[in-house]
């Protein structure tokens, strides 16, 4: 069965319907593409968009979105298989995902890292396990990457740029400063999506702690080979921005330092400067800004940065419903 | 753009085409005026009444309502501007307000005061900077007024007395004992709207330091100026009761006690007696109660009061539903 | 006014033409039964399939259901009558259920015991006070019964005997253990629903402590004197097992033990072995399982029995969606 994962696991063909598709649903935004359809929408972790995007999408076509929040409204879940469980967890991912596959037609699952050890996060395992159980389609609603968002933001440029070939431009993704350390999904999807766009696309960070995993920086490499973009990393913020068409800054923390992040705290405290400010996009190409949002001003871009007409975030944001609109509508045509 | 933010930003003729509305709602539920449409629900505190009123309101008239909980299950936001977010708040209202009003066509606002200065909680910022950022209309859901409480407060005492004529109606809101300092929202709600459907009006409350916000007696002294009606404090219990048609009950924490409770509390302990009980009931001119709900029996209100004939919060209460589909489908006849 | 608040209440036939239309909106689910109407969920504790099922058979049959979680997004609430309200409660269930009486068209109500004192908790006041003070239909989304689970549960059973004619299978109620005292309702469910079906039950159970309230047992009684089937208990697990045509597992705690738990726990501890296995499978009568749900694999059933064909909690998961709708639409058929 096919699940929306990642867009990696999705051809360039696939990809570029559902864009199409999203399109069409910004200029006319009523449908009955899930009349009388549901969607179980399970959040490990807040959300704004994400969620209010998901809701009204079933709602403008018909179906209904149904919120839960194991361990907060709903029981604690087990991932491990071949457990004991007499911990916390009152269920088994297996029985949840079995059960919701027998209500709704869709799943769609929010679950960040631990923080605790990216040798285990990065498994993925909460996804997986719901796309191993259900037997309806599963979305990422933003894991360890975030598709949806990479469909928002390709969305966003082309709208911006006016064109679907993106092509040849030149693409900055920046870490930024936070005060704590961040999930690298928006950061590992910024890579893949920009790159798979046949963009030339640079990855600005403080220090070599700050390289994305390596299954991230292998889906580059093989964009790159297939889209004919470029990927390269870089530390030197002036260059970086220097021509460059779009700026996207995302802050994360550093993969070496899972578990210990105190001993990341200084290097992070090091790097303010990463902050997306006035003075480094007057180095770009007349260059475009977004961001995934929640943005924190004056923190990771500054008040005159997201209020000048560069900033396409909320173009972005808004992106979300019409590209999850085509996704659940795509995969409930494909599973009938 | 036009909000719903007081009902003194609105002509008397405006309230009198939504109670209408409202009416009509009341004998025949359902419509389309939403079809297709959307409003997000943003509480900052809890809510009963007010989210299944606005949740079914929205799915009555064909649309859907969003409920969000902002710093439970969606970011928590900064509402100060030209800030260096490095507290909690993950994202700022400009965004918030913004890409909601992306996906939504109307944006409902709970915010009470912080309870620890007044200066700062009577600017009403959270609801002022929906307001300020969002391109859709933003409704006062209860901050420091209570607008759509007012709304059903009318109602109610239209449909008692059989006119919507209330002039000369002789009106007492009389503040209660509670054990916590309470909003002055609902206070300032009420005497804003009983001067303005012209009635005779009385603040019965223990002390000077009970009095309203200077905005808000303000407010009653223009309505009276231009309804005909009367407005005056009291202190005396039994000579505010006397003749009264209406008791409207609400405990509400002095201004000048704000951040210093515990100053407040022996002046708060020694007016119990203030509860709404029978003798007291006895001396109105077969007057009506009623209160915004909730109310606790035994401390603002007797059981004997609560369920005798004279009470009609419950049919405030089931107003709430009517009132707010017709602020809804007003504003966005007009919005568009 | 008839309310589901035990399926004793309800006659065979009624019951029985319950079911009926449960199998009928599984083969057809979608209908307009509740078009334009709506339900109040109250929940005092988690949930996940009732929820879920509640949420989306509302919405398949044209309505909607507002979720509510009194205490934590909406008001503390107080059950007692003629207190002085100075504690937690913020409102009284009269107001609480005559308002949303006025909004919706039924109230479902979830809330567990207190497990501190089981003469209060088996008063099941909360479930009362809604069905005394409300003026729409009420129904128990478990309390200190779990009808809907028990309608669920019987669907299951007829649709894998392939007859709604259960009578002379060998049915076992198995306690199990677990890391915590739990409700008993669904033990007292499903002795309620299997003798009224006929079948010949055994509770198996460690010791005596373990035997259901007396309000249960007599239930249990009176079913299998009216429907001819039989009631025993046993603490004998091979016993039990041997020859049964049903295994139906839950944990829960002894009724002495009420607020006393840590005297319980040796007994509890002493007694893992009750866990439903492949061995103990291997004596029944190619016995079929089942549970509730949530359960705890290792802890309740091993993976094995969960994993096996035998297994049939999915089934009744899904089916508590069809008897729900059944039980909306037929309680508005009545109310009108």
């Amino acid at each position: 069965m096919k699940h929306f994962l990642n867009t990696q696991d999705w051809s360039r063909a696939e990809l570029d319907a559902v864009l199409a598709d999203a399109a069409a649903f910004k200029q006319s935004k009523l449908g009955d593409q899930l009349k009388g359809r549901s969607i179980a929408l399970l959040f490990f972790n807040p959300s704004m968009r994400t969620r209010t995007s998901f809701e009204l999408g079933a709602f403008q076509l018909g179906g209904h979105a149904v919120v839960l929040q194991p361990g907060k409204d709903a029981w604690p879940i087990e991932f491990d298989m071949g457990t004991v469980m007499d911990g916390e967890p009152e269920e088994h991912v297996a029985e949840v995902a079995r059960v919701l596959a027998r209500y709704v037609d869709l799943i769609g699952v929010r679950a960040f890292p631990k923080f605790v050890d990216w040798s285990v996060d990065r498994e993925d395992r909460v996804l997986k396990a719901f796309a191993k159980y259900s037997t309806v389609p599963v979305i990422n609603m933003e894991t360890i990457t975030h598709p949806c968002q990479e469909l928002a933001h390709a969305m966003a440029l082309q709208e911006h740029f006016g064109t679907t070939d993106l092509r040849g431009k030149k693409y900055v993704l920046t870490w930024t400063y936070h005060p704590k350390p961040l999930n690298t999904a928006v950061a590992n999807s910024a890579l893949t999506i920009a790159t798979r766009l046949g963009m030339d696309v640079t990855l600005l960070c403080p220090t070599p702690d700050y390289v994305l995993d390596e299954r991230y920086m292998g889906w580059a490499e093989q964009n790159v080979a297939e889209s004919g973009g470029s990927f390269r990393v870089s530390h030197d913020i002036d260059a970086a921005y220097t021509g460059a068409d779009v700026v996207y800054a995302k802050s994360w923390g550093a993969l070496p330092f899972f578990g210990r992040w105190q001993d990341e705290k200084p290097i992070r405290d090091a790097n303010r400067h990463f902050i997306v400010d006035e003075r480094k996009m007057a180095l770009t190409n007349n260059g475009v800004f977004s961001h995934c949002l929640p943005l924190r001003r004056g923190i990771k871009a500054t008040d005159g940065v997201m209020d000048s007409p560069a900033c396409i975030a909320v173009d972005e944001a808004e992106n979300r419903l019409h590209v999850q609109k085509a996704v659940m509508a795509t995969l409930l045509a494909q599973h009938g």
